[in-house]
């Protein structure tokens, strides 16, 4: 029941999608495609990933983290700061 | 009044050292520094600024967010996007 | 015959394990599973994914680049610039 | 006499406009301005930094990298590769 939930098949959609972009990268570097556009796909399914990340994201704050805060108390702190940290890891990735 | 407001003074000083970092960066450039040293330092800089962004957008989830999903309405989930928006600038960065 | 050719079953078995998680990503949002932990997740699989293409790039400079360069002529400098591209590419994404 | 020296000019004017840029995040949070507005700003220096280490990116390999390959042996192989390190730091900062 995590906020992401109506999005679910949305979300899916686009993981099947990019999973089919990274068997794309394998064939290109099977075929000896040239470097420069096995790298412009890599970007591509970079910035995929981050969409989805972005997307679960925004989904996570106006749910889980918008409960807690609604709730009060220590958890909704620890909420924030868990959503924190994996906003860090999301910048640094 | 908003939520970096007890950290003020810990960013000032975080950011006038980031100031004296790129001062640091005009020096390489006019002393004819190698290229690598000052990418080097670049990347530097950008991790600290980073680091300012990642600090400030915890402080704002913790504050403002939190202020406006306790308070509840249209103002939460407006909020939510904007902080979401502001999350995706620093990704993609 | 470009430069990633040596390592080409380096690189296919990277991005068969990246095919993996990507799947494991789905199964994650199928089983509902908590937000922070699929976030965690697509960093990792962002990661990896960098890490092959800062491979890719490092190949591509050893060969690529450097045989265009070590003929000359324009074919360099189109080179150099068209690697500059895709790094902007990588920096950005 | 790195290669970055003709545009040595444009690049501290664009130093000397990021140093401007970070001294208008301090007057920012001195004023108490919104965390978002700061937020945006701070992006925005980060992209104008990313885009300065990008251009020392390019010149670099098109000139001492350049010259190295040109030369040949040891040397070459030991200025891409510290060449793919800087391009590694600027993807993951």
């Amino acid at each position: 029941m995590y906020g992401y939930s109506p999005s679910n098949d949305d979300y899916l959609k686009r993981l099947r999608r990019i999973e089919g972009q990274v068997r794309g990268l394998q064939r290109m570097v099977e075929e000896d495609k040239y470097c420069i556009d096995i790298l412009t796909q890599v970007s591509a399914v970079t910035n995929a990933l981050q969409s989805v990340a972005l997307g679960l994201m925004e989904d996570h704050l106006g749910h889980c983290v918008a409960a807690a805060i609604a709730e009060g108390g220590d958890t909704a702190a620890g909420k924030v700061r868990e959503a924190s940290d994996a906003i860090a890891r999301l910048v640094r990735s």
